[in-house]
């Protein structure tokens, strides 16, 4: 399928509500004149449902409320104006196993840069069929490459503000798909490790497990603070700190975690070849799957 | 009138296109799935037009190829395409004196980071009547605030591109208009000046006119561009240089220079005030001005 049939066919069986109301996603549009629009004035949360049982949404809301401050947006609507509209997407769906995304911009304005001259927020919310990540990536691990594109400094627009600003990430992808890996991983101007395009970054070197911290210039995943969670209620040796490519190389195994795709080996990064058995992202994997099973943050919208 | 007021006011006066098709303004509306509105995927332009004619729209062109490339944007609309909507627009405007601000983004896609899923740009095309610049802007001149929020570095996105990525220049004008001032100056983690939020800034020490180069982190404008090229032909002493805040608190003059506004002189930065008379920047203003007027980079519309 080329790339316009396969958007098509998301869009038939996507479900889109904009401030309240239900739309066919052919026909779900935002103002031209929407600051998200213009100048990616917008902030995000991407969460997902399994067996009609929304995961982790107190999380996402309670990070979308984070990047709002990290941008000085003012949030007009209260969260139960956000809940209601995701709980009628995701009902509306009738998707068992969702992608919701909750897309909140600063609204339409006179055309100025100036946050001032906002005065509401348009609320857009997208639920797709979950994609289906292929079992191969959990068992043999993914092709990741070190670009040369920097992550953005936390001085000018905070990674950790899950913004409608990701030319530096599609950037970033960009290289690593022309490379042929699976994407990207990015270092700061001090050079070092920040995270994925769309994930965070883990290297195990003796049996620690090393993430990088926020301050380097990354969004502090929810998949990644359950981990660290996890890490200190069951005493896995874990830290938090700054680590460089050269770390990353000379470590025995690798890891990536975001929500939707929770824990998945790396296999390769650069000419680097982290060997089977990945003991330590295995045992991790087991854990992080129990951890799921008796997660109680769930919302039944069925 | 309140900012929903000055809103709706300014749609009422705005002409829209999109991909060759005329909108009322408050009609004009772009799929939630555009990669402009989820990711800030968009180049865009903004020119102006005096009685009836688009001034150097040549050059916004050019550079709008410019900023695709450092995107590795795919530009699927021929140049004919682009100049064809950009004069329909105007025409039925039939606004004399217009802004125009011409936006193309990466079109829709399957919602993915990765810019090979894209197939086809939309373009979009707005006049509204050109913003009235305050004469005393001009007599006077602007306060501006040095913001302590870094430019983007060209090593993340270039800032030379200029996208729909503004997120890092609306926290840095929110920044000034707290401290009450006209607009923000930003400098880069070297600590040198770069630009204003959607402006070039200059300096004059000694009779010597002073800019920051493109490298620094900015956008090259094409007023910037004019004036050098002016300095050159008429031998009026210019230099590209990077310059720290302190070399400016010690100049004699400053401006700040953009297509709508031309140049402006700057009355204040910080606890530094330019006393006048404003010698060379006045001179400048004059000149500029005679050029202008000789300019033969217009299009007819009306």
């Amino acid at each position: 399928m080329n790339n316009e049939a396969q958007f098509n066919s998301l869009v038939e069986k996507s479900t889109v509500f904009i401030n309240g109301e239900y739309f066919p996603a052919q026909e779900a549009k935002i103002s031209v004149f929407d600051r998200g629009f213009l100048y990616g004035d917008s902030i995000y949360e991407v969460c997902y449902s399994e067996d009609g049982q929304l995961q982790f949404y107190k999380e996402h809301l309670n990070r979308l409320h984070r990047s709002a401050e990290l941008l000085h947006m003012t949030m007009w609507l209260s969260d139960d104006q956000i809940t209601e509209q995701v709980k009628q997407t995701l009902k509306k769906s009738e998707l068992k196993d969702a992608y919701l995304r909750i897309v909140l911009t600063r609204g339409e304005s006179v055309i100025s840069l100036d946050p001032g001259t906002s005065f509401r927020n348009n609320l857009i919310t997208i639920v797709k069929p979950k994609v289906v990540i292929p079992v191969e990536f959990y068992t043999d691990g993914v092709e990741l490459y070190l670009t040369e594109i920097l992550r953005n400094d936390p001085r000018t627009v905070d990674p950790n503000a899950k913004s409608g600003n990701y030319l530096n990430n599609v950037l970033a992808i960009n290289d690593a798909k022309k490379q042929g890996a699976y994407d990207a991983i990015m270092v700061n101007a001090a050079g070092f490790v920040t995270e994925g395009t769309t994930f965070n970054v883990w290297m195990i070197k003796d049996g620690i497990i090393t993430t990088p911290p926020v301050e380097s210039g990354l969004l502090a995943g929810i998949t990644r603070k359950k981990i660290l969670e996890i890490g200190d209620s069951q005493k896995i040796p874990m830290v938090v700190k700054d680590f460089t490519p050269e770390d990353l190389y000379e470590a025995d195994e690798a890891f990536i975690t975001s929500s939707t795709r929770k824990i998945i080996p790396v296999r390769k990064i650069a000419h680097k070849v982290y060997s089977k058995p990945w003991k330590h992202t295995s045992k991790l994997m087991e854990i992080f799957n129990t951890y799921l099973m008796e997660n109680k943050d769930r919302i039944h919208y069925l």
